[in-house]
Order: structure tokens, then sequence, then C-alpha cells
């Protein structure tokens, strides 16, 4: 069905993207996978082109485009060079840290840290999860007591997306144990402040290109002008900031998904077997029309939510519908795609089986679908 | 997530429709089932009340409507009473039925045949299968020869929905067995001529309100002026329709699994056992919000092919992938609740048992769901 | 594969059953489901025949045949002649009433109840589930009280198979409210007791060959005679039948399926569309190959159940794990072989469309998939 | 359910493959990964112990059993400590290579061969496949030609197991281009024969600890020595080693699905969530008690082929029945274990992750899935 979403500006900006994506990553993208890490420039010239950090107000450095087509633009693109760990990343930078940077900070922290996601290659991570608590938040027991004018944070956080790499990491941690939900804050812990180490970059199934790690806080002191919003807001802030995020994955799973299978298509009518192409079989025939009929199907409610989050109306709930139904539906096709493939499939040459690796992650952060069911199950309840 | 299908039109109109249902269809139909029939003049009721017939032109009696956004309400409201076989019957007339008459009469038969549709009781039918032939429409037998300024058709029909009870029939027959698939025409056989027999109603696993029948043809003499369209174009004629009858299905698929699915989640919520509402065992909870999430994404795709049907722009093809995935949807999701509603499940006095037995023909009539990934296989071939 | 379950002897056995079937059964089975219910005498004849009742001793009429390949034997026949409401029937007298009666009586009651068994058309009914309760035992509210030399009962129960027909009544009823799980007898309430009364015949989706029912006491006066082993062992009784119960589910799930799936694909093999055989449509054969090898794999454990419950060791949990998988199973298959017979699928003239209505309780009765699950894992809970 | 499967003298010998695992093969398992390849020695000490060549008979310095329940035994204690590249390797060896050399042998080629594989190191392998023919075997290119004494053997062969490291490999080659299907032979070609040289090696998803590699032949002279059976016999030699090949993939992949469900029920009653043991949670408990059911059927099955494998008996359709779905089924059970991992799940060190790139392989190798269905399809096709 003709797509209704974009406008001829977005089309355009789908030009830059491609070019930037041909020049910069593509020809580096195996590389970086092999070396376990991205070139760091690669992060500055793709905000640089505009491909990353559009969001950022024209005051610090950016463009102030607020506009969520412009990131599924960048989404489908790099999709279809199979960038996984590239979009990733992006979506680690822009849909989840500088999100909480536009909405929680003070004009003080505004001018320190945003023109480092406009056009510098300043690495961001988040810390939530911590060992041993994964999805359950109110269950961490990193904390931050105040000490005169600043804080000294403990704790530990594990699976730590760009954890390595990161020049400032949002911090999750306990700041009243007394308060129950009200208990929690969030800090900026920049690299370098004394206390603060990394743990070894973890050894993932997939995702080569980005690192991952546990990061350990002993004793660190956080000036209380690192402190992100309010004192005690902490759960509320991350509440607020779940629709965005999980739009975030929808967007790299419903992209993700469609390059994968749009390739696997043309590869089952190229390749022959038993005298025909692949495709003319109907049993292929089949589960290439089923594929293409679901993306198709996801694609209509995931236009919706970007409609709806450019409105304000996104609700943590739709997406968190989205999230699972997407990420399981992207699952399915690559798997599928993969056995499409036959022996070639399971060799990382082919796209499809890094793809496979890559994104098996999906249906398991940013909550793992186990807890999108549960979410949206309690949200009927309690309209019940 | 906020559907933005509707205008205030729509929403005034649901009124009319839901006040016409709880007077005229709801203290019945359960009658209707156990006769094995409607009261024959419900549908002119319902013709009058402009809840069928909307899109007849003025000058016929009719309202002029050709907006789709007026069917989806009435199926929505159709559906929220669990009236199916009452959804099938308008659909038939209007989704079918009319909309050949609309598309492919002369003036003389429009105003023969329209204004029946309009206010009157008059039900048409489609006559397409043939015994043994499914959903191959060039293997039909049934043929038609000229004969002077009449036709002579001969042959025999099945599956023919509300076949005993209609005033006029638009039969496919071939008219030239040299022309390839520029050999079939289409008629318009009516009640009383010779020659025109009808089988016994068969009895089929639901639908009880609606007669399906065999239909004999020996020698009929169908004048010219029955011939709709033009000769030799039958085939594409019902090509051409094939997009607004699939929609039609997606409608009564996905309105009336939402239907089933509300009044399971709220008897979830209202039955306990081992003292607990059902709806609070995460089993359930679960089985609800994979039901809620796929009925939300699967209505982005419904709103959209409803659009794109109003803008002349629904493909044959696209409404293929909303028919089989929508109603494999509707399948999944009332056994579903009939699982949920146990040993109650089972009783026909609970509408989901109902719906069990009269929605298992979804999949199956307007092409199979195999027929439907079949030409979607296709089109990607032919693309490709 | 090969099986080993049989010895010759239960070959020619299965020469009685088959031609019993075919001289009792199939030319009046039809009829019996339109009159919602079977002649009386067949049950008599059956047991004359030794095709039901085969485990009662000799000294009550019986032949004390305790192997339960001749029941398998049993239900593979008459799934075959596809009369499900009379394997449903049988499996009611000999898997559940036949069986508590075996275990459990006095020398006495063998000596009243066991003769009718063996050759006469007693009916007996088993009485456990009440409105609200569904599987949950324990909420039960029937009651007996002592009363000198007998009891007193009151209650309500629902759902019962054959509770209009029966003769005699196994009823589950709380004797001690402080017991907790000691505190349920099972009593054999008889037709004619005052205060005992029946409802009205329940409306089923299938199964028209059986009657459901409500019952109802009052008051029922019950002799110390009619306790069935002893007083507040109910439950533990009820416990310890599980295994067989689900067995007899197990078997008429297998074998239903099995034989919907042979005529289905005789049926393929036999029709032409598009010019070909069904059959030779690769997704049809596909369909067919998934459906003959989950319906081998299901049987190896079928028969491992069956040779385990003749050694005494067929154990709650492994009966729960088949009868879940292979009632599931037996739910797909039948939908799949409906949906292969396109629209004659859905006339009830097909022996498909009747299966489809008919063994949709399978998943449900006997304790539903939930509940199957919730047992198994609670035991893996249990041992880790 | 009890197993019945194993006598007293296969419990023994698990204790010999136990205790030659602890020693041989953990403590370098996670180093063979990483270097991409075993230590060549591992497998000469396995056919030291009778771990692997036990059906090598005595007068070739083997144990001559051919009880394919030692196979099994020594499939159960590799998938405890998931090992998965030397199950991988073991079966290539016993269940391809080794059973080709036994069958098709003369006296002095066993007389060569044979004591390499009873406790020597020597590495064999299968070369069947190549480049874009997949499971088309009679597409095959790779030819030879007789000159004098020997053949002329030129072609390319694909997605060889061991294919790098392999002493001999059996190649199929067409050596009758008129011949239709009786026009190919087997021929034993060996290291350091001129022209027969190695591509690089693979770079797999998973099974690091194995090479696979495509293999070139370039007028490579095979002496008639070499040839293995009788010339033009190759491809019934092919089929004839199907169900063996097939039940060595049921083989691994039943004891690889059941040891990674085991370790992940344990884990689930180890870790807790949100103050419970994640195995306390319904959901999860569901999915675990679904994974059991389904090993537990699966293994009734896999019991049954392996003894109609020793009885003779295992047909090819049946050995593709349970190759398919319990292969399927171990691709479901990883993945879904992999989720209860939640994000430790993603991490190499965790052995569900190694298992969920290893086991990708196993739907599509030895026959998709696919080409499994084909076969079953079309043998119930011929006898209807």
């Amino acid at each position: 069905m003709r797509r209704e979403l974009y406008t001829e500006d977005h089309e355009e900006y789908r030009q830059t993207v491609r070019e930037f994506l041909a020049r910069e990553v593509v020809p580096h993208y195996r590389r970086w996978e092999e070396e376990r890490g991205m070139d760091r420039g690669v992060l500055a010239a793709a905000r640089r082109q505009g491909v990353a950090g559009l969001e950022v107000p024209e005051e610090y450095g950016g463009a102030g485009v607020k506009d969520y087509r412009y990131r599924m633009v960048v989404c489908e693109e790099v999709a279809r060079v199979h960038a996984t760990t590239f979009t990733v990343t992006l979506g680690l930078q822009d849909d989840l840290v500088l999100n909480y940077l536009l909405d929680l900070t003070t004009e003080e922290q505004k001018r320190r840290w945003l023109p480092g996601f406009a056009g510098g290659d300043v690495i961001g991570a988040l810390a939530m999860t911590e060992p041993g608590t994964g999805s359950d938040l109110q269950g961490m027991r990193t904390s931050a007591r105040r000490d005169g004018d600043s804080w000294l944070l403990n704790g530990q956080k594990t699976f730590i997306s760009s954890g390595i790499t990161a020049d400032l990491v949002i911090v999750a941690a306990r700041t009243d144990p007394e308060a129950g939900s009200r208990g929690y804050s969030l800090f900026v812990v920049e690299d370098g402040m004394p206390g603060f180490t990394r743990g070894r970059q973890l050894d993932k199934l997939g995702l080569h290109g980005q690192d991952t790690a546990e990061l350990f806080f002993e004793d660190v002191r956080v000036p209380q002008a690192n402190l992100l919003g309010a004192e005690g807001q902490g759960l509320r802030y991350l509440m607020s900031h779940l629709a965005r995020e999980r739009l975030g994955i929808i967007a790299q799973s419903m992209t993700g998904a469609r390059a994968v299978y749009e390739l696997t298509r043309d590869y089952c009518f190229q390749r022959e077997a038993f005298g025909r192409r692949i495709g003319d079989f109907q049993a292929t025939r089949f589960a290439l029309a089923e594929m293409e009929t679901e993306l198709d199907i996801a694609q209509a409610y995931t236009d919706r939510c970007v409609l709806a989050h450019n409105a304000g109306e996104l609700t943590p709930v739709d997406a968190a519908k989205g999230k699972w139904w997407i990420s399981e539906l992207q699952k399915r096709v690559v798997d599928q795609c993969l056995q499409l493939h036959g022996g070639y499939g399971y060799m990382l040459e082919y796209p499809v089986a890094r793809a496979f690796a890559d994104t098996r992650i999906q249906t398991i952060y940013g909550g793992t679908t186990e807890i999108m069911k549960e979410i949206i199950g309690r949200d009927l309840a309690a309209r019940s």
C-alpha cells in the first residue's frame, strides 16, 4: 500500500543519509565488527551531516528538528545496508541518551553537553540494569548519598551498551531508600571521574561493532550540577521515556526485518535449485507472501506510532504493543530468511547470518516480550 | 491508539445503526438461527434506515454515499451484538451484489434493480462457484449460448449464499469456449425464470440464520437485457471486484474478532476461579495482551485499507494480504477466547461458541488463505 | 514406523469391534445426532459384544480384561467411522465411571452395580464440576451431612455428560468443611432418589448425540451403602483416577485426529483443482506431511502411555503431558483438515465439519490445557 | 516416563564417556572454539576409549558393536557438557563417514582405512554438496572419467564439514552423464593427491570448533582402488545411508535440546526477579512445561527410531519425520531458553547463547526441513 508517511523533504533527506552511509559506513563496517568497535569519528561525521543528533536545538549547534520521521528514514537506510550495529548505536544516542538530556537538563547543562551531540563525537550511555535485576528497576542497589555539594555514588551496572567507550553515562541510583518509588534519581557520570571504572567488554552473540560492559562506581563524587532533573524523580523520568525507547526499537526491528526480507526475496528469485528459481516453489512463495503480509501490516502500525509520537500522543502501552510484536516479527522473519538461504544462511559473509545473531537481542532489551505483555495485561486489568 | 478514521458524522450514524439493531435484530436473532433464516422484512427495514444500501444513488432511492467508513460502522455495531449471520448477509448485499450492479448496469437496468436495494426487500446472490471447482474460476462449466435475442443458460452452482431466498442471482457462465479468459460473461437470473431451480438448503457448521444452496440452470432463457456489462468480460469483472469483496471480509473479521475479544476480556475480569479473577492469572493476562496487540495492529492496516478503498487505490493484492491475515487472526482469537471460557465456551448460549462455528468459513470463502498467499506470491514473483 | 503395541488377539478383537460398529452404530449415528441422543440399547449391545465393559471381573458378568490396548482398539475403530459422540460415551463409561466403581466399591456394591456395566444398559455419570468452579475442585459447594444412617446431599453440578440419561451418578461433595482436602467424599446417587432432579439438556456446540446437563440435589437422602470408598477420601480418589481419565482423552484425541487426517489425505488425492490433484500442490503436500509427522510422533508417546498404564506406572504428570499436547494436536489437525476441504469442510455432511465442532471440547474437559501446564509446571518446580 | 531404552551395559558405558569428556574435552572446549579447531589428538583419544568408532569390527581394531544405543549415550553426555562442535564432529565420523566405509568397502579397503577409525586420528569427510546445488544431488557437476586404471576427478564441493582437516574425503561425482540416476559414483580422495586443494575455512555463524570448507578437484587422479562400492551406484548409496544420517541428526537435536532445556530450567529456579524465582511466574512455568512436554514426546519417537535402526527397519521416511520435527523442536527450545535467560542469554559465556548459534544449522544440513517435508509428502502421494 502506498505509504503516506513522508513528504518530499524526507525523501531528500534520505539521499543525504544514503550517500553518507555509502561513504562512511559501508566500506568499514565489517572491519568494525572484526575489531569489536567502530571508528570513533563516524559518529561525529554522522552528526555533522545531520544523520544523527537532528533534535539538538539550533542554539546548541543542532537543527532542532523534532520530527521522528527523519529518524525512520535513517533506520530504513541503515537497515538497507545491513549495518545493524550502526543503527543500534544511533538509536542509543538519539532515542535514549540525547532524549533524556533534551528533556531533563538545565540551561547550564544544555550548554555543557548538547553541542557534543550535535557535531561532536561524544558517546553517551544509559545505565539502569544491574546484575540480577533485569527489568526489575525497583530492585536496583546502586545508591547515591548526598555529601556536601555533591553525591557519593556506589554500585554496579551491567549490559551497558557503549559502556566502554561512553564519555558520559546517565546512571540511575537510589537516593532515598525510605521514599519508595520517589527515592530514585538520575546522574550524569563523566569519563575520568575518580572511582568510575569499566569492566571488560562483554562477549556478545552479535552486535560485534558495539561494546557492552559492566560499570563500577566506588565512591564516585558526582557534583550536584550533574544531577539530571529533580531529585527523587528518577523512576518517573525512566517511565516517561519508555514510549520513545520502545519506538526506537520498533523502528529498528521494522526496518531491519524488511531489509532482510527484501534481500531474501531477491535471493529466492535469483538462485535456482532442481531446475527452477527457489521462489517458484510454492512453499517458498508462500513463505515470502507470509512475510511480506506481516511486514506490511506491521508497517501500518509503525507509521501510526511515528505520527502519534510526533503529536505527543504515543502511550507507553501502545509502544509496548508494537515493541514486542514487531521485534518478535523480526525474529521470525530473520529466522525464516536464514532458512530460505539454505547452507549459505549459516555463513557470516551473508548478511542474513549476521542479522540472525545481531537481532536476537531485540525481544530482550528495552523490556523483554514478557515484560511488555505484563504491562499491556496490567493496563487492561486496570481498565476492567 | 486513538483512531483517526471517523468524523462526527460517522459517530452519529453509529447511533442510528445501534438503535436499529437493538430494535430489529437483537430480539429476533436467536430465533432466526433456530428457524434457519431471517425474517425477510429486516433487510427492507435496514435499507430504509440507511443501515444497508447506502451507496445506491439518490435518483434510485438511496443516499448515494460511497464512503466505506459507514460500512465499517455497520460492521462494528453488528459485531458488538454478535449477530454474525446478519453481518454476513449485509456484506453479501452491499459489498458484493449491489457493487456489481452499481458498476456494471445500464441505465435501464439501474431503474429496474437498484430501487429494491435502496428501500426494498430484494435479496441478491452471486453464483460463481461450481461443484468441484472451488477457487478455480476458469474451470467453470456453466455455459450460456446465444439463441436469438436471449441466452440459454445451463449448469450448476454451489455454496451460493442466500441461494434459496434470492430474488436475483448474478451468474457467471462461459459464453465462448474458444475465447480463453475472454469467454465468460455475467447474467442476472431472476426468481421464477423457467428452468431455474434451487437445491435443498445446505446444512452448515454455522451461520444458521442464512441459507446456502446449490442452484440449477436447465435451459434457462435469459434475455439480453439481463446481460451484466459487456459480453466476454465476465472474468475481468470478477477480478476487478475482488478488492472490494476482500475488504468486506476484512471488515467482518476485524470487527468480529474484536467483539469476541472484548466480551472475553470482560468475562475474564468478572469470573473467578481458585479465589482470583481469571484475568489475574498471568497466563490469561498474557493471552489477552497478545490478542489486544494483534487486534490493534490489524486495525491499523484495516483502517488504511478503508481509506485506500475510498481513494480508489486499494489493490487486490493489498486486500488479499489483509483478507488472509485478519481472517486467520479472527480464527485464532475466537479459538483462544473459547478456550478462556472453559466449559461455558462449548455452550451455544455463549456468543463465543456460536462465533466459533459461524466464523470458521472466513478463511475459506472469498478465496481461501492458500489462494490469497498464491496471489501475493505470484505478484512478488512477477515483480522480481 | 511399525507399531509394536498389538498382538494377534488385539487384531482379532478389532474385527469384532469393526463388525459391531458397522451393524449397530454407523446406520443410526446421524439420526442420534439429530435426535440429540443415542438409542439406549446400543450401550447394552456394546457391552454384550465386549466392545465396552471389558474390565468387569468375570464373577460380575464381564471378561475381567484389564489390558488398555483393547480400549485403544475400540477408540481406533470408532474414530475410523467418525462416531465421536459414541467414543466419548464409551470413554465416560469405561475410563471414568466403571473405573471408579471397580476400584472403590465394596463387595456388596460390586454385586449391585457391576453387572449393569457388563451386559446391561446402565448409564453412569460423574458429577464433579459446579457452576463457577471449573477445574477448581476445592471450591466445590455441594455438601453432604450425615443424618442417622444416611447422608443429606445438597448442591448443584454442571456440565455433567450423560447427566440427563444417567441411572447412577457419582457425586463429589464436601462432607467436612473443617477437614481441608480430607473433607470430601464420593456418593452414588441413583435415578429416582427424591430431591435429585436434572436441568434442561444443555445446547452444545457439538457432541450432539450425547446429553449434557445440570444436576440438582435438594436434601437427597443417600444411604451409607452408597458412599464410595472411605469417608473424607474423595479428593484423593479423584486425584488417583486422573491419569486414567487423561489417558482416555489421549486415546480419543489420538485416534480421532488420525482418522480425520486420513480421510483428508484421501480427499486431497481424489479431488482436483486447477487441473491437478489438490495433494499435488506443494503447500498441500507439506500440510499433509506435517500432520502425518506430528501424528506419528504423538503415536509413539501414546503407545508408551498405554504400556505404562498397563504396568501401573503411568503418572498423572506424564498423562497430563499427553493430554494437553495431543488434544491440542487434534485441534490443529482438525482445523487444518477442514481448511483443506475448502467450502465442503463447512458442510455438516462432511465428517470433518462435525469433527470440528465435536472435538473442540477436548482441550477443555478433563482439565484444560492451562491446568495441565500448571500441573506439569508445579511438578518441575517441586523437583527443582 | 521411565525410559526402557538402556540396559546396565549402556549405563556403565555412560560413565566411561562422562569421564572421558570431563578429562579430554571440557577443559579445552572454549579454546578450541576460539582457535577455530579442536586439538587433533582428541579424536584418537575418543576412539581409543571407545567413545567413537565403536562399530569398527574387531579384526580392524574396533569393538564391532553395532548397537546405536551407545551412540545415543555419547550424544546425551556430550550434550550435557554443551560441547556442540564435538558432538557434530563425532556424528560426522561415526554416523556418516565410517558408516559408508563399513558398508561399501572391499576387504583391501577395510584393511587400509578402518584401523584409523578405530584408534587413530584419521578424519574423514563427505563431499556431496556443490555451490548452487544444495539438496539437489542430481544437479551435481563434479565429474570423474576413467583414464586407464584410474579416474580423473574434476569439480568443486562446498560446505564440507572438516574439509580443511580431513585425511580422506568421500566424493560423489558423475561418472556417466548419459546414465541418469545410475551415472554417479563415490570415490575416496586422500590428503596429498595432486590436484586436490582446499579453499579457505568458511566463517560460520557457529560451530566454531569445526572447520568447514570448499574443496577443489582439478584432474585429481584417483586410483580404481579408491572407488567406493560399484561404479554407477553412487546415488543409490547416498540414498541408502540417509536414514542413518538423519538418525544422527535426530540424536544430536534431541539430546542438545534437552540439555539446554535442563540448564534453563535450573536457571529459572535459581535466579530471582521482582522478589520471586523466575520459574515461579506462571508464564515461565508454562514455557518450561511446554518444553518438557514436547521433549518427552519427541523422546518417545527418538527411542523408537533407535530401536528400529538396530532392527534394520528404520525407513528414510520415518527418519525424515524425526529429522525435521526434532531439529525444529530444538530450534524452538533453544530460542525460548535464550529468551528466558534475558540479557544473559545474549552473552557467549552462557552455553545457551552458543547453542543458539551452533544449532541453527540443524534444520538445514542433512536435508532441510523443506526437503524432509517434500520427501514425506511424495511418499504419501505415492501411497495414495
